[in-house]
């Protein structure tokens, strides 16, 4: 009966969206990823526009609409003015900034290294991003003399990942530090915040700026209240502190300056207050002082000392929610607001701006966020952390975040602050950092994949085809950790065949498929698996990743490698005695049903 | 300068989708979390509809519109048919599965089981969405008399589950099975299925049904092929081995039926052809035999087999992609198609129908695929594996799938099959089921939380309370898995203080924003934090937690906790010599800097 029912001549539904590209089937799974050249609304914009089909629609303001006093639109260009053209700097105008340079249409080496790290980007386009506001690259002029290598954060590059790390007055020092930086830059972090709140902050600073190849960001706040009383924090103290860092090389600052007296009586709705401690400590001094945040008041006299280093800003968002109940409520949405207005005061200033977002939302309401901060920050890079979307699994708050970072990510956010397996519960160590790295590496690469960023699903399609022809060198080659897998491969079976213990020879689907010749998956020359391989025996390093996991002794862990080996050994050309492309079918079913019996299963 | 800047008094832009419950701040962050009745598109559906604001719209059809033979719509119910009111049984019709007695309008006893464990729904909500076919409830009624406890899948209920075990030909056997089906349940897996292809199937597979009060999944093509050449199945072992499958208690069985000789062609496009076990192994035999897939051809038989016992249809997808490069191509999609009149035909035959998911999306198109399957399957619940959003992360795709997974569940997947670390690379081993089952877990959770239904998001709510007050010890309790937190928290400061190693007493934003009085956060009365409390030393399962992270020596983890526990000793009464409430803000600073000095920093 019924193979009259047959749907083979299926015909899709219209369900709106519908990516047909794929459905057609002549490029599968690429339809997110042609690069298109989107107008933007109404033509506002002019310049070179790298936006791919997969990004959510720009601000409708960008940096073009903030400009300093003393810049002239030129005539002919009251409109068309999104670009360097249109304006007449100031007289004897020196640049500083990068986005300085950028609106005199100067591309900078800095610009120029963005775009070699950054093929899909030419330097013009580097250039026209970080004039709209909508790129910065945090560079501090002392710390480039050092070995800073320029990066970009922005709507048009690959989504950047920050790890924290930093002292506090009960664990770490400066050495723990240096090689925390390390280790994170090791792991893919493409900036770094030193949060040190103990030790020797200035040593410690000192010392990550000089080692550090990737940005470097602080929070200038923390070093101020050191050997001193909070109250008696003063304005001139701040903008010496923040002269004094900016001096040292720091890349970027985090100032939490839209916390403002008036949102404080939001914060009492709130089921967990204050989470920040920059926006906490600044609470407090207002309530003590019955001013205004001194940080937004000040808010000129900071830029002035930041846009003579090129530091860049990473407005604070001192009243981000600290739990699900808090998302998205009339504290933070107020303080955004604040946040948009100090971008535009920044801008005006010449300095290079990032704004910060929040760190709990529920996953429905990540999206919305997003949309909301690009709008009311004009399109200024949006630095978010996590945010977690659940607030039930302390011990995997890497996890829970890095999801919400992923849509962040795809929603628009530039730069993912990681958090890591230890968040609200104690200071990261050296594998907690490890696990954050990669959990944020997930997201930001997952992201650019869906944004549709060319080249970005490269390295993926490279590792499927390496699966496709069971060529495990290739697969771990092309791994973000390859001693972890290879680790949790050899831990079954320490030789490498056409299957895996997952499913074993008769199981393996890859292998099944494999055989159906007319198929032509697995089948790349350059993939090709030549034999089976036995590899070394389990490195240290190896070991203690298998370790780490805690559950099987070392003896359990090794058991049933052991037993592959023993029933599957390496002939002395390195050959495994097991099925593989040049055993047939028949015998090596009947060396797994010995091994079986061996193992009297 | 610049108080006149000030934005206190805020406008937000109205960007659409503009949650306004929240920005008026009357009820923060809980915007999606009404439940509201939706009336459906043309009021075609009369049935009580617990639908939330936060859900995808419904499919147009649902098992109503696909009746079996015999069953007559009664007069003036032509357009109204979509309750048991409209509809007349055929003589003396003895309904045995859950979707027969909802469609005569009986509320089974499972049906009031499942809404007492799910107290958002009434038996009735749960028998009218079983009749719809957007719930099932897999029950055999052998397993029925064990231990199972009944519970439900489907679109109105809490996003479910599952984890996979089984032996494989190298490895495992039916002890270590039964103990990892406990370790999962204990982890939170809502189904489990048993996936073995190796050792004793049989004995294992009833060992698994009689110790389970899950529901237990099967794949039955794989004990078919024991024993006996893939080429010399044929229709009557197939229908041999489901009836004895479905004897034995199994309560719901994945059949690859959707995978059809026409759809092969489309496979030769791939990267990596067919990932799906028993799609590779049905394409096989089709190639071999020249005729169509023999589960399409039976199924009719097999659905009477299945009715017998109500065993509940999980439909395979054979085709899913094994890569974003073989994601949403022609080959699944044309499957789909051939699962939506699967669908229809297993309901026409009365068997609850579940359709199975892609395993590999990139993070844009997981939407789309949600909407598809729900418009093509009428609504069948969606049981999906993943999906991984990356593929270069192998020994992380725990973590690449349940960012996936997550973004399924709010688009419409009732199901999440897990994925572990060992994904890819060989069998999983109980951390591996743990890690897999906690990634899948955060997935649902915040899932949920996102649809809207009702009283997800309490315990969050609760937590955040708790960790507002510094109450260490609700706030583990709370937590998912309290061990690791207890760890975590305790690896550098083994004593319950008002704060944590992360910042330090001084730095701790949610110890200052308690000091801030007026606002109300951490106040409430129920999570006093009473008085430092110095906890036990660590547990023996503490220290395993701690070893698994594997990078510090057990000596040095536990060196700052030694530190602070002499530098802060628990006097007689339990209470710490550390800043607490009821030691002064000063006095507390000073232990601080008199440790930092001890410990030479």
């Amino acid at each position: 009966m019924s193979d009259t029912h047959s749907s083979s001549n299926y015909e899709l539904p219209n369900i709106g969206g519908n990516p047909s590209s794929n459905a057609e089937g002549t490029n599968p799974g690429s339809f997110a990823l042609s690069p298109t050249i989107q107008a933007g609304p109404e033509g506002a914009r002019t310049f070179a526009s790298p936006d791919t089909s997969g990004m959510p629609a720009p601000s409708e303001k960008t940096a073009w609409d903030f400009m300093p006093e003393g810049w002239i639109k030129k005539d002919g260009f009251e409109t068309d003015y999104h670009r360097a053209e249109a304006w007449q700097a100031p007289e004897g105008f020196q640049p500083i900034t990068q986005l300085e340079s950028a609106r005199m249409g100067i591309t900078t080496p800095q610009m120029e290294r963005v775009a070699e790290r950054e093929p899909h980007l030419t330097p013009e386009q580097v250039r026209d991003e970080v004039a709209a506001g909508r790129m910065v690259i945090p560079a501090n002029t002392v710390h480039l003399s050092h070995q800073l290598d320029p990066m970009c954060i922005g709507r048009a590059s690959l989504t950047k990942v920050n790890a924290n790390m930093g002292a506090s007055p009960v664990s770490s020092g400066t050495d723990e530090e240096v090689e925390k930086l390390h280790w994170s830059i090791k792991w893919g972090a493409d900036t770094v915040m030193d949060l040190s709140t103990g030790g020797d902050l200035d040593e410690c600073r000192q010392a990550i700026i000089k080692n550090s190849t990737v940005p470097i960001g602080t929070v200038p706040i923390y070093s101020m209240i050191i050997g001193r009383k909070l109250s008696d924090l003063t304005h001139e103290i701040i903008l010496e502190s923040i002269e004094h860092q900016a001096k040292q090389g720091v890349d970027y600052f985090t100032i939490h300056a839209g916390v403002l007296r008036a949102h404080l009586d939001y914060v009492k709705k709130r089921l967990i207050g204050i989470v920040s401690r920059g926006g906490s400590l600044l609470a407090k001094w207002m309530i003590d002082h019955g001013e205004e945040n001194p940080m937004y008041v000040l808010w000129e006299q900071i830029c002035q000392v930041m846009r003579q280093y090129d530091v860049t800003f990473s407005i604070g968002d001192g009243l981000r929610p600290g739990g699900l109940a808090d998302a998205t409520d009339q504290a933070q949405l107020a303080e955004l607001c604040t946040l948009g207005e100090l971008t535009e005061r920044a801008w005006r200033q010449g300095v290079q701006v990032m704004v910060e977002g929040p760190g709990h939302v529920p996953f429905d309401q990540v999206e919305y966020n997003m949309k909301l901060q690009r709008t009311i920050c004009h399109g200024a890079p949006f630095y978010v952390l996590g945010p977690l979307i659940t607030d039930i699994f302390p011990g995997y708050d890497h996890i829970t975040s890095c999801i919400g970072a992923t849509s962040a990510a795809y929603h628009g956010a530039s730069m993912l602050c990681y958090v890591t397996p230890k968040e609200h519960l104690g200071l990261p160590k050296k594998d907690d950092v490890k696990q954050g790295c990669i959990a944020y590496k997930i997201a930001a690469h997952a992201a650019d994949i869906a944004l549709g960023i060319p080249g970005t699903r490269d390295r993926d399609d490279e590792l499927t085809k390496a699966r496709a022809a069971l060529n495990w060198e290739k697969h771990f080659e092309l791994s973000f950790d390859p001693d972890t897998a290879r680790a949790y491969h050899d831990e079954d079976l320490d030789v490498d065949t056409d299957f895996c213990a997952m499913c074993g020879h008769d199981w393996c689907s890859v292998r099944i498929s494999r055989e159906i010749v007319e198929f032509a998956s697995g089948k790349d020359e350059n993939y090709a698996w030549e034999k089976a391989k036995k590899t070394a025996a389990l490195t240290p390093e190896q070991q203690a990743i298998l370790k780490q996991r805690g559950v099987l002794s070392p003896n359990e862990i090794h058991k049933l490698a052991s037993k592959t080996v023993k029933t599957m050994p390496a002939d002395d050309k390195g050959k495994a005695n097991c099925h593989s492309d040049y055993v047939d079918a028949d015998s090596a079913k009947d060396l797994q049903d010995d091994l079986v019996e061996i193992e009297g299963k």
